[in-house]
């Protein structure tokens, strides 16, 4: 009665009839459980009551429809709901409010897995690297790529290209920044990048490596680019991002902008979304599925028997979700990380396998005073695996 | 023994000695909490063994410092931890990182409170309008404006401009697009925008009314500001953003761009944030400092007694966070939604005074069938109050 000008056959021929799926993990008995996936349906769409909507499209296809309804364990059931691939709009943005906008807002709501459409796959191509592309630039075919970090926070960038020019010596194949390094007054971004960048050259000359300096250029928005430039002219090797703070949308746009570089995801200021298994989005679509999509080559998570409480579970889960067979998809390296030490390799190497980028830390210095041997260590560990 | 180079006289005197503290609510017995708060200040800096850090500056003033640690109740602890100004660098990007990063993936860390440094405050000023600028515009000097939101998805944008002019022509103040229009296919942008600014101008000399039309411009990062410059020249009033979908940085650069408009700021994607209180970050610092800080003239909060599992008190830290006094920072809107009718009012006027934007979106259709007269109702009830 309110709508009584909307024009149904205008909207169905605007729609393709793809749709984008969402699987959700519900919390209660049967009946809230099947309640809350009704309530998402409208929720995540026109958040309308459907006793006034038209007629027609808007109710059979705008609003979410569960496709499938089922009992997982005591207590909790999964739901896949599908919206139709418009709803998007073809956005990284909208699409992350379709699948958990609003009911971030409600308990025992978790996205525990997501299937773009057809369309919405062309426009966010994921990587473009990936692990094929990544070990290419590295020239390591096989093992692990050896991965660690310049810190701390408060060095200078002399400072810190001697570490880095040490960790290049040693044998690391990728060193990246800590990822709360940016634009310090202490080391200010391009001071620093150049710095480091030609340490890396200079040691890569001098010790026959093929080290790459990754800066980390999550910054304010208008200057995120410029530093993103910047860091290749002055022989960056790849770049990190963290979309907690700069937006995953960000992220999309660096891959999309084809800018070169590789582009490694940081987790930072996400854990909220993966502290309870009832609520929130699962590590593996966090921390895997969003990240390859928007564009990651590479997405360090928190490992388990570190210093962060995800279960084994929830890294087999981003690992998979890294490596899973997407058509035209690259896979990517998933990298397990946060307080790692060399103890912790071994069964790294038995749980994931050899696509990973090993990053450890402060690891490596704790190991004893001389950082190249104590790299060394880290290489013969790898090699020997 | 890593940095024999450090020169702690330089950085001491890149050090302005100005904090930012936040306090953080830790779960735990006492010695559990204490721990947490110690591991808070070094997770959220140097990411660096303590007993391996140079003596001086880093370990002095870049670590964070335990200036206060209290107990709250059973098994919950508050710590104020500072940290030097600098460690944020001038960025939101890097501020939210020091505030929550890291530690948002590790358990029972609530942030609870924060106060940024003096230069930190001179760098994110906030919002360039807040409640005396909006109340200016709308020509509303003392009662509550009246808001509603444009939907449901799915409508052409004739069909929401349609409805936008019934809004005004019945005295709604501001009328806001749904938050998951951005440019479906079947109500792009640019015509929904063109089409509603429109709609409202002609009412509002119908009618002689003030109203606004803000739309949603959470959109990709490269067409973020032409749509905000787009949909100023079509005559919008203000425009709204989702920070969870655009990252917090969009909407401080947003405020900072100076457009002219007033911005609303929408809490989509951010629930997983505040939906346990012992973890993530309270709701007064999310919906309320937050947004504030990063500019937003109102923000959009869930309110308790509609869709949404926020409590009496979570609303109240907002509110009282939108309309501290901050020297220089103007007063912003709180905007209690989700799911309001016509009945919660007086509940919220009592509870929050008439500084607050009152957004009640589907509950006007449920009213009966005639749009206009349901507007009445919902004016006069405000008129009366």
């Amino acid at each position: 009665m309110f709508f009584s000008d909307f024009d149904n056959d205008l909207l169905l021929r605007q729609l393709s009839g793809n749709r984008l799926t969402v699987l959700y993990r519900l919390t209660g008995d049967e009946n809230t459980a099947y309640s809350k996936a009704k309530d998402i349906c409208t929720e995540q769409t026109v958040e309308f009551p459907d006793s006034l909507l038209p007629e027609g499209a808007i109710a059979d296809q705008i609003v979410g429809k569960i496709e499938d309804f089922r009992n997982e364990k005591e207590n909790s059931f999964l739901a896949a709901v599908s919206y139709a691939e418009e709803d998007a709009a073809g956005e990284f943005t909208q699409f992350l409010n379709v699948v958990f906008g609003n009911i971030s807002i409600k308990r025992g709501i978790q996205v525990a897995g997501l299937v773009p459409g057809k369309n919405l796959l062309k426009i966010f191509p994921g990587p473009k690297f990936g692990i094929g592309g990544l070990r290419k630039i590295l020239e390591i075919p096989q093992r692990p790529p050896l991965f660690t970090a310049v810190k701390p926070m408060g060095l200078s960038a002399a400072g810190l290209a001697k570490l880095t020019a040490q960790f290049a010596e040693g044998g690391i194949d990728i060193i990246k920044d800590d990822h709360g390094l940016s634009n310090q007054v202490f080391a200010p971004f391009e001071e620093r990048v150049k710095r480091c960048a030609e340490a890396v050259g200079e040691a890569n000359v001098r010790f026959n490596r093929k080290a790459v300096y990754v800066p980390n250029i999550s910054a304010p928005f208008e200057e995120l680019f410029d530093r993103v430039h910047r860091a290749k002219e002055l022989g960056a090797g790849g770049v990190m991002i963290s979309p907690g703070l700069t937006g995953f949308d960000t992220l999309r746009a660096l891959a999309a902008a084809e800018t070169g570089l590789p582009i490694i995801a940081h987790p930072t200021f996400l854990g909220s979304y993966v502290m309870d298994h009832s609520q929130g989005i699962s590590s593996g679509v966090l921390f895997g599925t969003l990240m390859r999509l928007a564009g990651a080559d590479a997405t360090i998570f928190p490992n388990y028997g570190g210093r962060f409480p995800l279960t084994p579970d929830d890294c087999l889960e981003i690992v998979n979700a890294c490596r899973s067979e997407q058509e035209d998809m690259p896979k990517i390296f998933p990298c397990p990380a946060g307080g790692m030490e060399l103890k912790n390799i071994p069964d790294m190497l038995r749980h994931y396998g050899k696509d990973i980028l090993i990053l450890i830390g402060s690891g490596l210095f704790r190991l004893g005073n001389d950082l190249i041997a104590n790299i060394r260590q880290f290489r013969e560990l790898i090699a020997k695996e």
